[in-house]
């Protein structure tokens, strides 16, 4: 087996660190006290923190734009859909740094800013291919402007959905956001294109649901309740607690 | 006229300041500043910009909860609908630097975090009551379960979309997130509701929906391109261009 450089086990390493801990929170003296390197060292290979978060979303842009392709030289299965999806909470689960905290790494790091933009336009447009295919291969019954906003509605969902369970967890900890917890994400996209199935795909796309549902519960409260369930209660002893003269009581 | 208090004009003040320039970049300092009293006055009336930040969360919460409820007495209608998406349109642009940067207040703000999570699931709940008023109403044809993700998604939606501007946008400037780009969101909801809606209403809802397009495009990649439109464009000239091997030439 051939070592891995040490150029790949400092992303790996920061991305593992990032997703645990928040990139905040997270220095270059970390990653380098992690792989047990000097800074020195570190910044042999990365000028600062920034070029890695850059490389990092190079690696996830790269993956993207992997799977987010239309089969070559034959019609779109829904076999393929269900790839889709997949790989979708894939890159929503292995790259959470980036969608828990997206604002925060675009304001500070203009190259990041510039390279996300096109390629927030080239993954819509893919989508956009992708439904298009599916409606050819007659398993979506969507007008040209149906399927416009139907990739909009995906794309905000695809991108918002870790930053949204973080603003209902009790505790900025990565243990509030779980695998689990994103596979509700595919859950509403599938419900997102239910509408428009056809009649022949509805019973396929039922078991679908069901499985990226979890425990079986669409209750959004219920989900907000989960995604608080593994944090430490909120101690704050040591300030008033804050007037809510607007909160009436459930 | 009753002069304003204090208090209030500080936070009025710093509501403008928060979205014309982003919370990040406005100090308690500036606040003070730009309404022409001295640093020591404002701390008599608040702590710190946590607690500006706090008490502009209970007026937005406060602004939400007065237009989230069911008419009384009688069955909900079309125009209430209509008034629930004027109302939804400027709670998120009234209010946009919360939106815009939530994750950030988000992390750093205890009190916060605990209200904001109340506050989710008490609008969810709102909402999803609704959404069961249109359809006990006859204008919506919805299961349970179809209500459940309905309003989960048009939730992330409403949250995520100030945000989603900005992560396409090219500067870090509330003009690059104009009450225009925000009025889509309104139209993307009316998408999200359109297939469930009766056959009755389909054409009122056509008519709002090119209400809420605004320029009559429903391309997201057009959408985009306005997103950045205002922006100055980026100068690197102070850094080498980021390798970018995954670009594929558009």
């Amino acid at each position: 087996m051939i070592p891995r450089k040490t150029k790949d086990k400092i992303l790996a390493t920061a991305l593992t660190l990032f997703n645990e801990r928040g990139e905040r929170n997270v220095s270059t003296n970390h990653i380098a006290a992690e792989l047990g390197i000097s800074p020195g060292n570190l910044y042999y290979h990365f000028r600062n923190k920034h070029e890695i978060v850059f490389q990092l979303f190079q690696q996830y842009q790269a993956e993207v734009r992997g799977f987010m392709t239309l089969p070559a030289g034959r019609d779109i299965t829904f076999e393929d859909k269900v790839r889709y999806l997949e790989a979708i909470l894939s890159s929503i689960w292995d790259y959470r740094f980036l969608h828990r905290d997206l604002q925060h790494l675009l304001q500070d790091n203009e190259d990041l800013r510039t390279a996300y933009r096109a390629f927030t336009s080239r993954t819509v447009e893919d989508g956009r291919r992708i439904l298009q295919g599916l409606a050819r291969a007659g398993m979506l019954n969507a007008t040209a402007e149906q399927i416009d906003a139907l990739i909009l509605n995906i794309w905000v969902l695809v991108i918002s959905w870790s930053s949204f369970l973080q603003s209902v967890a009790l505790q900025y900890s990565d243990s509030s956001v779980s695998r689990d917890l994103v596979k509700r994400a595919i859950y509403q996209i599938i419900c997102l294109e239910e509408p428009y199935v056809s009649e022949q795909l509805k019973p396929l796309l039922a078991s679908l649901k069901r499985e990226y549902l979890g425990d079986g519960v669409t209750d959004p409260l219920a989900l907000f309740a989960r995604a608080g369930q593994d944090a430490v209660p909120v101690k704050s002893s040591a300030m008033p607690a804050p007037p809510e003269p607007t909160l009436r009581a459930e």
